[in-house]
């Protein structure tokens, strides 16, 4: 085997947490040589449960590293910016948690910077490498459904994210609506035209605080015609409820179950089965092979299916999505700009 | 047993049928004693069918006719008005499809006979009983979700009704989401306060000439603080199918499925059902439960549970959402206008 | 429309109590002329509730009757012959419930006297008639699943009748395995050769004071070269649970599920739909159908589709499994019987 | 991080396969430093594959080598005895596919020479190990279906492995019911008091000239006073099925499904999901976790959680189920010695 790409985690959220652990214990053709974090206990922490040699609070320790091959960054996304110019100016590989930066104007110049060093940089959309997301893809590809019409897509959070990580989210729209544009996109195999947005604050009431709402419909058209209409929230007090449809001329998709363990508990009460209660439980594959791609692009020097292309092009729409929802008027996104 | 019930049906297409159908057939307090249609041949044939003695294409033999307690009217929308107005005057109890008239300005008029004749009336709305979404307006009333503050409702047909259909049908929001604004009023015990509303024609090209669309979407504020949205369309070629989920602070409900047979066929090609293939079918237990209120408010002299305020309501926020539709902009309910 | 079938119901229990309410009020073409019942009063309380004008606690009220077309026997097994016996002499067409009788012997007595006196005789398997095992008939015979090689029933009651009903049932084979033997014979179109049969008392312990068993399994033999198991209980404490499965040689057919209410609650405790809780919800179309059927069969002067001699297959069937169980040895049946 | 247990894969087909690269890509605690296939060539293609530096097809090479810490013995049954002894004198600790032995007497054996020797052994019954049933297990555990009476288990083959395997297999009992034995004695938490079972060949004639059957069932009682049934086929020409069922005083609890994709496709010709194919697909978790756990029994010196002496419980069970297929009695199973 060839030798193993040697990786650091910079931000040790969830999900950081979450990729560090993936590329440690799971993927043979990676090694996790160094994680970073705001709080130096806490990268030290992670270090130590991990077998991870070096844990630092500056990410320079980082990207100016010259045994690092890839960096994945998972800090809030005010830092993206810098992290993805630096981490591309010394070489390095990235994979770079939704969205990209906090703006498209950033996005820009994130992405110019990204071709001129001739890095690889994958984004964190890993519904795509959900089984089932994928399937979904094949299927609607392959004409399963007819031409695809209609674009239906549900995400619901169980419960809100505290006030600190909202206030810094950049809205839902932004922060949650663009896995379903995302999706959207990738399975339609279409550019979203136009969208008009709406939200309101049915269960959080410090979302109002923080100029953000814990429920929002964006509806949608497409530049092949088709429409969409995208459900997101904070309030699904059940559970992580996440779907997909797509309507065809002949047929339809339905993407998603609740269902955590393949279970029924039966009882006067009823025949139950548990929910999904989370991200990491409903993607725990998805997250692990979307890390497996971006290791083995790199090894292979393959472009990731999934790029910072891509997600120039749904943050496009999550602006577009919020300036909608702020002036109550349909957005039209300009033709060949999501490319 | 107190006497039966004599009833004439008015109208003899898909709906009015099944209605005089269930009556001669399936409810014992009731008789089917005329049955009228556009063609005369159509009536007969109803009436050899069903074994009822009179049949007609002169709506006024049923009106006059002083033998007849009741009339269920199933015709065009556009007689409506009139019909409401001679059934009333004429002192007859009257079950009427939706919506109840073409515009809200006749709905008053009809109320306003209807109260003054003091004859019963009750509105074509069957979803309020089927066993699924009687059962949700209990579990949602007995506080099982918490307190509602979403109601999600999808109606796809199974294809579209003939152009002839549509030309009269008062386009797509007055002919199909009006179901989903009733029950949406309904199971939430809340009125609706503003609608936007989104449509486009995917795939009955016709839908323009008779400036319809076979998709849209209808997004809802309630005066309870409350949203929703509504998706409607006529083209789930895969079947019909009709969907219900209310959300609320402590969980959800979801009303619905597509199942027909209770029955899976396995093969290498995967586990299959059949699916509900139209309205008939999935409303069958419905459109009986129905008629059996109806007939059994007469005979106990008692006010049906779906009356022409609830039709009206119905009616205003189909006519609001068709400006929406057309103008681009949000349309407000007027509080107090529902009742 | 002809004349009415003018019925008597003879035994008001729970079984009878529905013969003769759906008798009443939901089928046009039968009314109901008389109800008998062990006690009086019930049978009077019965005949007020439903418009019936004779009440008796005296069965030959009902067989001498002359203006009786038609009885329903839902009395206990124990008097099925006589009243078998009585009814077809007396020229009255016979619905009776399963078991037709206590014994084979019986059986063949009954069988002579209703094709002596050409009359109608129709038995209670009524889950031919529920739409699931119908349509899946249909498909079996179709050959959507090629050869059926394997026939899986289950049925479980929601806990045990009293005592008393079971120690008067005949026992958990002919009481309740017999609806598998039966449906199992009609959905593989094959005759049962041999029968091996265990039991158990799981959760009853009075069932062994009745010689009985709450908990029961058949491992069967076709002619056809086919086999099959039939798990029977009284244990299933979370509700009424009746399954059946057909494997054939290129595919399969499950039938039935646990759904009652066309509904999901979810909650963090998991998503929930309720249980059937009895067979009067389950069969609930069932016994209507089939009961419409005995009267079409009447007026149409057609045979029924499940007659006195598949009763009596399957009564063979379910005196060779108590046997198989008491004695513990296979139990062959002869071939050429079951005809 | 300690260092990396040391593995030897004894056996290539398509379980020892998968043990190899499970090991060899995705457990970072181990490294496969060998593998070792009746051909040479098999072993070495599938050394180069993994990236493993040593391939055989002289076990010998393997057992005697003292670079290993652990051998996975995944050869033909009829070698196990003499390997497991091999492998138990060099020290080495063991992971065995069911069954552990061909007999029980060499299963003793067996046990007798893990034990003398002091090396750690896991048997391949890796249903134990997936989630669901894992979660099953704590259920029932915990008292949620309050006392467990009886156990239902189906396992059906996606059609017969060829002649070959199947003349080798020791019997569709030993080969496949086993599975259910081991996860009922684990469910119920108790031992198998008595087996009765039967077979028969429904789809492969050739089955017949194997002595084996394509079709089983297994009645069971247990020594705390419940009972069960296993059905085992070869016949799902659908895919590969495997239910289970645990029916307890208060409630039941229903395992696994059929779903493969968390995806379905709607058309006119019904509802479809796809189904799970095969065994490597419904249990690639479980193989996964068991082999997971193994490793971390030998990093942490613990004794596993499915041992010889559940191998041999279970292989006691499939003998006396094939001895009652043969003779066509009950065979009792004497207490104590299950454990």
């Amino acid at each position: 085997m060839a030798e193993k790409v040697r990786c650091a985690v910079v931000g040790l959220g969830r999900v950081g947490y979450s990729h560090a652990e993936n590329l440690a214990t799971k993927i043979k053709g990676a090694e996790v040589v160094a994680v970073a974090a705001a709080r130096q206990e806490r990268a030290a922490a992670v270090a130590r449960e991990l077998g991870v040699d070096k844990s630092t609070n500056r990410p320079d320790d980082v990207f100016l590293d010259p045994q690092i091959d890839a960096v994945i960054i998972a800090t809030p996304t005010s830092h993206h910016r810098d992290m993805i110019k630096k981490a591309a100016q010394n070489g390095k590989h990235i994979f770079v948690e939704k969205p990209i930066t906090q703006t498209a104007e950033e996005a820009d110049e994130a992405t110019r910077i990204v071709h001129e060093n001739q890095v690889l940089c994958q984004v964190g959309f890993m519904r795509r490498f959900d089984p089932a997301y994928a399937e979904a893809k094949k299927r609607v590809a392959a004409g399963d459904i007819g031409k695809p019409i209609y674009f239906k897509g549900v995400s619901r959070d169980p419960g809100s994210p505290p006030p600190d990580y909202i206030a810094h989210s950049g809205g839902i729209f932004l922060d949650l609506s663009i896995h379903d544009y995302d999706i959207a996109r990738y399975l339609l195999g279409a550019e979203i035209a136009s969208v008009t947005a709406f939200g309101n604050v049915l269960a959080h009431p410090f979302m109002k605080e923080c100029n953000d709402v814990d429920q929002a419909v964006t509806y949608l058209t497409f530049d092949s015609g088709a429409s969409g209409d995208v459900e997101s929230s904070r309030n699904a007090f059940y559970g992580y409820d996440i779907r997909g449809e797509v309507i065809g001329t002949e047929g339809s998709i339905q993407i998603g179950s609740l269902r955590h363990h393949d279970l029924k508990i039966l009882t006067p009460a009823g025949k139950t089965h548990d929910i999904i209660p989370d991200f990491p439980t409903k993607f725990k594959d998805a997250f692990l092979l979307q890390m497996i791609h971006f290791i083995e692009c790199i090894r292979d020097k393959q472009k990731p299916s999934v790029t910072e292309t891509d997600a120039k092009a749904a943050l496009l729409i999550a602006e577009a999505a919020t300036k909608s929802y702020r002036t109550g008027a349909t957005v039209e996104i300009a033709s060949g700009v999501c490319q």
